[in-house]
C-alpha cells in the first residue's frame, strides 16, 4: 500500500426531504447571501429549484440567481459568475445541479477570492501535481444528477473559451461544505442521462482499480463492491425510474466512486478521463457517453501491463469464471462493453458521432507536450492515436 | 436505504513516516501547546513517543505529558487531565496510543471546555439518542493499534467511577482532526493484542451489517469486502508481524470499519457491544476478547429475526456454500467462531474468565431499566441473561 492522505470532509445529508435542510446548513457553514448557480430549465420544471429557494428564504438567507450552465462547463459563465459574486457581495456558492453545475459552481467560488485569472490554476492532464487552489468561498451542492462525485470531490474541470481546452483543478479548498442528495431528484432524468452517470461513476472506480500498487486488498474490495452495485442499480433504474431504493445506491454509490475512499494507498491511472476530455470538449458529447466509448478500449489496450488486475476485473465485476487469465480479461472487457451497450451507450466513435480524422487534432489538444499519460500503462501521444483508432 | 447524515471530517495520513509530520498538523489546526496523552510505557520503548516528540518541537509546538491511560479508560484520570489542560493553558490534545488513549483524549478534549462534570454527557446503553458534546479542545490521534477506530469517529467510551459503569459520549466534536496512521508502529504489538483489535473491528461492521433496513446493497458491499479483509490480513499479521502490507491493510479497514462508511443508510445494533462493555468493565478483559465471548453467542441467539441476512453474512464473509438459509447461518457462525479461535481469542465465559454467577450483576449494571436493546432484535433483560448464559 502507498504512503497517503484521505481527506473527505463533506457533510452529506442523504435522503427524502434532505433539501428542506439546505438554508440551515448554509448558515451553518457561514453563509447569508448566497449564488444560487443551476443549469437549464429541468430544475425549474421538476420543482427542485422552489424547494431549495423555500428552504433558503426560511432561514433568511439571501440568494442571488445565475443559471445557465451548459454540459461541459465554459469558462465564460464561470467569469461572470465571478463578477456577480462581487459585485453582490455572495458569502457562499451554491450549485443545484449535477457535476457541471457543481464544477462551474467551484471555479467562481475560487475565482472571486483569487486576485488573478482563475483559469491559472487550471491544468492540462500532462501535468503529475497540480498546484491546489489557495482558497475558495463556502460551496454547498444539492445533487440532482447521480455522475460526476463533484458533490464529494476536491476537482473542478472547465471548458476554457476560446480553444475549448477542458481542464481541472484541485484542492480541499473546493470539497462541498455540505452535499444534499435526494434521491428522488433523480426520478424524472431521462434514460440517457441516467445511463451516462453510471458509465462515468463506473469509470471513476475503474481508473482507481487499475493500480500498479500490490495489496490493497480493502480498497479492491472497495472498489469491487461499488462497481458491482453501479451495474445492478443501474439495471434497475433503467428498468423502473422511480424505484427508490436502486436510485438511492447508485447515488450513494456515485458519491463513494469519486470521493477518493476507493483510491487510498494506490496509484491511480486517469488517462480515459483524460483522452475523453477532449471528445467532449470537440463534440459536446456527454461525457459518460465519450467514456463509454474510450474506457473499455483503453482497457483492452493497455491489459497486457497487467494481464491479472484485468481477469481479477473479469471475475469480481462481471463474475467470469476463473481460467486463464487473458481469457478470463476479454471476457471481461467484452461483458463491461456488453453492459454498455444494454443501458444504451455508445461504445464507438460512430455511435457517438466522433470522427476519425479529427484523432489528430485530439490528441495535439490533450497537450502531452511529449510526456506520457497514466500509470498502469504510460502512454504516448502514439498510444492515444492506437486506443482512439481502436474505437472506429 | 434509510435517510442518513455521514460527515467523517478526520484528516488519514496513512503511511511509513507519517508521524514527522505531527507538529505541523497541530500547527494547521490552531494548536500551540498540546496535551500528549498516552498509555504505559509501550510508545516510550519502542520510540513512538520521542518520534511524536521530535515531530512537536520541529514545528515549535510545546507539549505537557500525561501518561498511564489504561485499557477500558477511566474518569480518575479523564478529570486529572481536564484539570491539567485548564491549568496549562493547554489548547489541542494529542493522543498517542490506542483506542482507550484516544478516548481517554476526547473526554480530556470536551471535559476542559466544560463548565460542568464531563460526565454529564456519558450515557447508557438505553439512551436512544445521547445529546452531542457541544465542542472540544481540537484533537489529533497517533494510532498504535489497529482496534477500536477512535481514530475516525465521533464517540468515546470511559468507564466511570467509582461503581465502574462504562458510558459513551458522541458528538461532531469529539472527530480527530487529524489521525496519523503508521502501520509499522503495530509490528511489536503482542498477537493477543492484535487479535483482540482484529476482532473489535470485525465487531464494528457486524453490528452495522445486521440491519433492519433493506436494499441498502452498496454498503452491504462495504460491510462485506471490509469483514474478509479483516479475516484475511489478520491471518497474515499473525503468521508475519512485521508484514507491511498485512498491517496496512489492517489498520485502514480498522479506520473504515467505524467511521461509519459502512452504516451509511441503516438501522444498526449496537446490543453487543453494549453488552461486552459490561464484561469488561467488570472484569478488566480487554474489549475484542470480550467481543469474542458475546458476539457469536448474540448472533446464534438472534438469527431467526432474518435467517436470510446470516445466511447472506455466512456466504459472503466465511464462504459458505449457498443452501438451506439456517444451515447455512449455523455454519456462518461456526466458522465465524473458528476464526476466531484460530487467531487466539476466547468464545467462553470459562476462556474469557467470567462467572456465570456475575450474570445478574451484569445485567443489572447495563441498566435497561425496562427497556430494550437493539434493533436486529429488541433484547429485554430476560434475552440478555439468555445471551450471557448461552456463553457458559
Amino acid at each position: 500500500m502507498d504512503n497517503f492522505e484521505f481527506f473527505s470532509p463533506t457533510r452529506f445529508v442523504f435522503g427524502r426531504g434532505a433539501e428542506s435542510r439546505t438554508g440551515e446548513l448554509v448558515r451553518k457553514y457561514g453563509g447569508t447571501k448566497v449564488l444560487l448557480h443551476f443549469g437549464g430549465g429541468s430544475v425549474k420544471a421538476n420543482g427542485v429549484y422552489d424547494k431549495v429557494v423555500a428552504a433558503l428564504t426560511a432561514a433568511d438567507v439571501a440568494y442571488v440567481p445565475l443559471g445557465g450552465v451548459q454540459p461541459n462547463p465554459r469558462s465564460g459563465l464561470v467569469r461572470e459568475g465571478i463578477a456577480l459574486c462581487r459585485r453582490e457581495k455572495v458569502d457562499f456558492v451554491l450549485a443545484v445541479g449535477g457535476g457541471s453545475v457543481i464544477d462551474s459552481a467551484k471555479a467562481i467560488a475560487f475565482g472571486t477570492l483569487y486576485d488573478g485569472d482563475f483559469a491559472d490554476f487550471y491544468h492540462g492532464k500532462d501535468v503529475k501535481r497540480p498546484t491546489p487552489v489557495p482558497r475558495a468561498l463556502p460551496i454547498g451542492t444539492v445533487l440532482t444528477i447521480a455522475a460526476a462525485g463533484s458533490e464529494g470531490s476536491g476537482n473542478s474541470v472547465i471548458t476554457l473559451e476560446p480553444g475549448e481546452f477542458k481542464r481541472a483543478a484541485t484542492g480541499d479548498a473546493l470539497r462541498p461544505m455540505f452535499s444534499i442528495l435526494n434521491p428522488e431528484f433523480t426520478f424524472t432524468l431521462p434514460a440517457y442521462q441516467t445511463a451516462c452517470g453510471a458509465t462515468d461513476m463506473f469509470a471513476h472506480v475503474v481508473e482507481r482499480y487499475f493500480t500498479t500498487t500490490r495489496d490493497v486488498w480493502v480498497s479492491d474490495e472497495l472498489c469491487e463492491g461499488i462497481m458491482r452495485t453501479i451495474v445492478t442499480a443501474s439495471r434497475r433504474v433503467l428498468a423502473a425510474p422511480q424505484d427508490y431504493e436502486a436510485r438511492a445506491n447508485l447515488m450513494w454509490a456515485g458519491t463513494l466512486a469519486h470521493n477518493n475512499v476507493c483510491g487510498a494507498g494506490r496509484a491511480q491511472d486517469w488517462a480515459s478521463h483524460g483522452i475523453e476530455h477532449e471528445l467532449s470538449a470537440l463534440y459536446g458529447c456527454a461525457h459518460g457517453a465519450g467514456l463509454a466509448v474510450v474506457m473499455p478500449a483503453w482497457m483492452a489496450y493497455v491489459k497486457d501491463a497487467d494481464i491479472g488486475r484485468v481477469a481479477q476485473f473479469a471475475a469480481k465485476v462481471f463474475a467470469v469464471p476463473e481460467g486463464d487469465p487473458a481469457a478470463m480479461a476479454q471476457e471481461g472487457i467484452a461483458r463491461y462493453r456488453a453492459w454498455l451497450h444494454e443501458i444504451g451507450m455508445p461504445t464507438t466513435f460512430a455511435e457517438l458521432g466522433a470522427k476519425r480524422e479529427d484523432i489528430p487534432a485530439l490528441v495535439a489538444k490533450l497537450g502531452l507536450n511529449g510526456n506520457t499519460l497514466g500509470t498502469f500503462m504510460s502512454l504516448t501521444d502514439a498510444d492515444v492515436i492506437k486506443i482512439l483508432e481502436s474505437c472506429c
